[in-house]
């Protein structure tokens, strides 16, 4: 044992946190970064200034905490999600990681289950242990599907009181039919669940793709999570937020730290929705690219996961771990998300993905 | 029941939250707010400058993750806190709330035991709540001092796990000794304890006045939170921080949520300190309104406790909330902390000092 590990189990650390390693992907320097499904467009010039003369404006005020209720960023947020949703529908957090914790913090805790259907979001675990929730692992098909009558029924069998779909899922990429979310909430009446679909990366979806918005309207326990940091290309700035019923954002606020969402995020999260237009541009080209690795990668014989996303899964690598050395090696880092014979690559600029398809053929 | 209630009801909330409202110092529209223990002067224009051009240089990346381990930030205040300290010892994360909450989450949890000395911080029984920590309530003299006798007997008494000290105390301003700090400490080797000394208001301290720091040294279990709402001016931009053994640190990485602490907040943080002679400056002139608010207190026949905080308890009061109302009434917006006979209000500029004691002299 190293002397610094063996140093911090003399500390008296949570049982359930004795020998744990913390997460992390690696935050290498490599010239093409495609791991972490960031938005590889940086920010066009005129949001930039934007955010920089919001931030000015809140500076003036930054000896005093910041409004409580960020009433005016949920005011933005809702008209900018539509579905006639308003600003008590509205909830946000540093980062959906910290909006899906405090949703933890309400509804589950120790006596209580949570259900997700891995592979998806590594962190569902992670969240559920720090808040003392159980949790337990559905399965999906053998092409990382999930129908709504199995979906169903492991809800029913687990008696989840929280269920996390993922949709898009990652890393798989796909979106869930609403059938599925319909599904899984009317299985989880018997328990109560509070069902949160994810749809962080949901503004990369096909045209067409239906949004769990839709479902609202009736569905006090459900809850449809969004972020800044994919299509909004925010992740340095930490926003994370949520549709629901009023009630819910009431939940949160008995958990929330008070002042949590700092003066500087509601000005950045605020100027940014100002220039939605601008920055869903970018969107589109981010699709076209992920189309296009979706496209090369089957003409290679892999076979890439259908994807709604900004990034795609992809398997039928015999040694996934060579060729993620390979890309490497020539500057492009990509994630392994440790799944036998796959990888996950976001889809990057042109000349970034571009790279990362020329490589990729020298090494399959 | 109200409407709103009742749907919150019908949720599955946890149980320890049914029943409880949200945490709240009114957020109202008055002219001179000494309520909150804010920085009432503005930030220097040269500070907000500097702060502006850093998230103008960070807003650059926005679209990728943040520095996870925010190295630069760390190094930065281990040079402000001096004592030998260096990065590996240094913490921080959304306000000193989310520090003292992610302490809790690695060191506290159910089957734990936290406490605390009220009158104190309020939000430490929340925290623990939050966390699912029990949490004891040990006890101060009449005058609300603690001694080391008193305070060791409490831990003992109690095997706290993670006891809480605020120092100078909020909301009596005073400060403990350090044979307060050392007693504790070791009344606790006993249960392994942690101890934390919050200093939250440790710059505004009368000079001479020893910081905790010095007794990090082969104290494992020690940790000093800080944060830059206070002195710094920096309430709006929700940065706190701690120094502690590096084990500490560690342990806290387990915890955390990925990315907790966003670029523009680490560029905000690192500009403020490379201008902390500026903001210190202020720090003085406050102190020197507090010393006269506690003068003029007394003058008045009113009981102010010793204060080393940029704030002032004060007893003496028939009529507190008759008081309150009355400086409210004058657009002076103090704080009631529920404490029979007392009031606590916080030093501002010059003239506001000057309205809050001009309006008091008529309504005692």
């Amino acid at each position: 044992m190293s002397d610094q590990l063996e140093r911090l189990n003399r500390l008296p650390l949570r049982d359930n946190l004795r020998g744990l390693q913390p997460y992390g992907a690696p935050q290498l320097h490599v010239p093409i970064l495609l791991n972490v499904n960031e938005n590889t467009h940086g920010l066009p010039e005129k949001v930039r200034a934007a955010i920089v003369a919001a931030v000015d404006e809140a500076a003036a005020g930054l000896n005093r905490y910041p409004d409580r209720e960020f009433t005016q960023l949920r005011e933005a947020l809702a008209r900018y999600l539509g579905h006639g949703l308003e600003a008590s529908n509205i909830w946000a957090a540093n980062g959906s990681n910290e909006v899906l914790q405090q949703i933890l913090q309400a509804f589950g805790g120790p006596g209580r289950r949570a259900l997700s259907f891995p592979p998806t979001y590594s962190m569902y675990p992670l969240l559920a242990s720090g808040t003392g929730t159980e949790y337990v692992a559905g399965t999906r098909g053998p092409d990382f599907t999930l129908t709504a009558a199995a979906a169903a029924d492991a809800v029913k069998r687990s008696s989840a009181n929280i269920v996390f779909l993922c949709s898009p899922n990652n890393p798989t990429g796909t979106a869930l039919g609403l059938d599925v979310v319909e599904a899984v909430y009317d299985a989880g009446a018997a328990s109560n669940a509070v069902v949160i679909v994810d749809e962080a990366y949901a503004e990369f979806a096909h045209t067409g793709t239906p949004s769990a918005l839709s479902l609202l309207p009736g569905r006090e326990r459900l809850i449809v999570s969004r972020t800044m940091s994919k299509a909004f290309a925010l992740a340095g700035a930490r926003v994370g937020y949520l549709a629901a019923a009023p009630e819910v954002t009431d939940a949160l606020r008995l958990v929330r730290l008070p002042y949590h969402l700092s003066a500087i995020t509601q000005a950045t999260a605020l100027a940014a929705l100002e220039h939605a237009g601008d920055l869903l541009a970018n969107v589109e080209d981010i699709k076209d690219q992920r189309d296009r690795i979706v496209e090369e990668l089957s003409a290679l014989g892999l076979s890439p996961a259908p994807s709604d996303s900004n990034f795609v899964f992809f398997g039928g690598l015999k040694d996934p771990r060579a060729v993620w050395q390979g890309l490497l090696e020539a500057g492009v880092l990509i994630r392994d998300v440790g799944i036998p014979g796959h990888l996950r690559v976001t889809a990057g600029t042109e000349a970034e993905t571009t790279a990362f398809l020329e490589r990729l053929r020298e090494l399959v």
